[in-house]
């Protein structure tokens, strides 16, 4: 939190806490409602909360609201009379209802939806009902729809009668007779046209949009592609339902990002902040990865104990360098993989480059492998062999097999996400953790059976 | 690639060969200047791309330039006459020049800074002087000003007159005859107010705006926090010297995720999309944290090579389930990092929550470690015994020591990105691979110590 910010929160609290409401209410008149929200989660206890909240003016209620973790959410409206809640339901967009709706229990739902508008009740209905990662699930549908035949001029008075209620008016949707999308108007290029000017001839008519169903990760990537403030959604008939904004775009985005660092980590994606989870819900989050892996690490025991008698009677040695040759194999092919599963989100590759990317990394891998293998030689003969016994064969083999399970682990680590897109998984998940099991185990039957042939 | 797109790219490649540039000019009229650029880049070589880009309408040119990749630009540039170069150049807006000189070598910015105008040249080299990650080295200075005592009509009129050449025009900004940044106006609060009221009036006078010098990651946060289109860049007198825009706070943003899941993956931070990406750019970029990483494993080898004799005395069994418990460790110890790294980049939590964040990690971790080692104790005694030569102690001692590493594991990867943020380093850096070769060297020492103390 900066300074200045933590000046305005001991402001408020000394307003609130004196009862000199005027005072608040002005300083609260001119804070963004996502301060406010932050205020009232970080400083104010439970019965705080539902009393500072009834001190908001009217106009920010809402829009605090809708930036308030989703327990106080709940919490508040729990402590709601039904003439509050529906005054706070009524100023929301509906997207932003939906995002609540779908953060509380079944008891609050239906309270949230008997406080509605039945037009409202309608599309909240309709928009509960997308699957949870589809464009649907992220649009708003209260946009300025504009018909091809108006006037500039009438195009504005539509946009002061419907602005207030629309997420977004800097971009317009021209529908025919049918709700058919057949244009987009800007509000830019609205002010750089005559009043007099037809909207047909000024929109732009081959408006890219999404389907309903379409994954809400590539939407937001399209969004972003083409820097639009808004997408427009079509349902199959081409109708439009509903627009995609910006800001919303930016937080999947965020989230996705946030879910493929999850999964490169071992961890089951979850969705609340940090701080916000149970340590019930971490554990969950954390230990199936957690046994997977350690379960599956008993190839690499069987592997050890299935050379170790021909192995310790080569050298005793060997052992020693055991965990460096696995972790390196293991950082080589995590370098790989996650170059190729970030390239893949970001839409910069897909399957057909296999060839191209397998060839670029087996040069790189060469390089590297050669790199390391060269210093990890000079390491042995000239470190390790001040506190260990090592031959020159020795050195050789250790050095000889680096170079080997490099080349191995990065060919794996860019192939392995690959084929799990083609295979329609996610390629996140076969990042890090699962490579090095296997690297790690690759990595183990080369470097006992070379060792054990050479020596 | 959609295959909408690939039918449009069969047809622009048709008319282009059989040069029906009318038939052309209308397609192209009607793309999108990101997919103009795509087509460019994957489907024309170096000449017909020059070729090509002649025949583009003017209105698209600069569009479709500012899309292209960097090589591409360069080529197309050294390609044009001065006049072409200045008809490009005057279009663009200055951010987008920015970014196109800095990829540029020093005879191509020499030609670009000739070709503009004086006052746009002055400009530019004042941008091109902010730091690399600095809010001035994202932002434009074309953003629309207004005084506060214009009336909305006459604000209407300064916005058609300047909109054209203004990134965007839907967030203008209020200064004072200095140029202090005084108020914010949204074209929304302009459409809904009556053309009479005068802009004090309508403002916002408590506009939210950054430092020239602040981070560009804290500004695109920023900006995502408080759902803006656009956030004011002020100097240090307070004085409006640009503004950034959501689009390119998005990059921003995805860039970011992007070098924080390549530092957690050992790979230093590259720009360039992974195919554009020469092979020597990417060793460049990967071996230093390989080597290192092979390096310190030297610790590992140290430790088991000083425990050998001791440990083999006790039971040659030992070492078959060194790999599992150090690979286990490290993804404990991965899964509190990387949990904390985002959370860091995030905003969601800062320093001075560490003893929450040790807290709530401890609980989480002595609920893993009992789950895992549990499941390990009797994996030790109902699989692996089955090929090796295991005694109830021998499982008692793993079990028990892969319950101290995790705990161990969880405490170092939390406590680490935490302690390099207070002493203002990069989090991401000592994630996954740094953290795992600690938590590698510790958790040996503490089995080979375990194990030859109590058997």
């Amino acid at each position: 939190m900066t300074e200045e910010m933590e000046v305005l929160f001991e402001k408020l609290t000394a307003f609130y806490e004196n009862r000199k409401y005027a005072d608040l209410r002005i300083l609260l008149l001119d804070m963004e409602p996502t301060d406010i929200a932050a205020f009232m989660e970080e400083t104010l206890g439970d019965k705080d909360q539902i009393r500072f909240f009834r001190l908001l003016p009217k106009e920010l209620a809402s829009d605090v609201f809708v930036e308030i973790d989703s327990d106080t959410q709940e919490h508040l409206i729990k402590s709601f009379s039904d003439t509050e809640l529906k005054a706070v339901i009524d100023d929301m967009f509906l997207d932003d209802t939906v995002d609540i709706i779908e953060e509380m229990p079944a008891n609050v739902v239906k309270r949230i939806l008997a406080s509605s508008t039945p037009e409202n009740r309608k599309q909240l209905n309709e928009l509960l009902e997308y699957p949870d990662d589809s464009a649907g699930s992220i649009m708003t549908t209260e946009f300025v729809a504009l018909s091809a035949d108006m006037t500039v001029a009438q195009a504005f008075d539509k946009i002061r009668r419907t602005g207030i209620n629309s997420e977004t008016i800097y971009t317009c949707y021209v529908t025919d007779g049918k709700k058919h999308l057949i244009g987009v108007a800007t509000v830019k290029k609205l002010l750089l046209s005559q009043m007099t000017d037809i909207i047909r001839d000024v929109m732009d008519d081959s408006p890219i949009s999404v389907e309903t169903l379409e994954d809400k990760e590539d939407v937001a990537m399209k969004l972003s592609k083409y820097d639009f403030l808004a997408l427009p959604v079509v349902d199959k008939e081409g109708c439009i339902v509903g627009i995609v904004t910006v800001d919303d775009a930016v937080d999947v985005l965020q989230e996705e990002a946030t879910e493929d660092i999850q999964k490169m980590a071992a961890i089951l994606p979850t969705e609340k902040p940090y701080l916000k989870q149970s340590v019930w819900n971490i554990w969950k989050a954390r230990i199936p990865w957690l046994l997977l892996l350690m379960i599956s690490a008993t190839f690499t025991s069987m592997i050890l104990s299935g050379y170790e008698e021909k192995l310790t009677a080569k050298s005793a040695v060997l052992y020693a360098f055991v965990p460096m040759l696995m972790d390196t194999a293991g950082n080589a092919g995590g370098q790989s993989s996650v170059t190729v599963i970030r390239a893949l989100a970001l839409n910069e590759i897909e399957f057909k480059d296999i060839f191209k990317i397998i060839w670029k990394e087996l040069r790189v891998s060469v390089l590297l492998a050669l790199t390391v293998s060269i210093v990890c030689f000079a390491k042995l003969m000239l470190i390790d062999s001040l506190y260990n016994d090592i031959s020159l064969s020795i050195a050789a083999i250790v050095s000889g097999v680096l170079f080997t399970t490099i080349v191995m682990a990065k060919f794996v680590g860019c192939c392995l996400p690959l084929i799990a897109k083609k295979c329609r998984l996610d390629p996140a998940v076969v990042a890090s953790p699962f490579i090095t099991t296997i690297v790690d185990a690759l990595s183990l039957i080369i470097y006992c059976s070379v060792a054990i042939a050479l020596l």
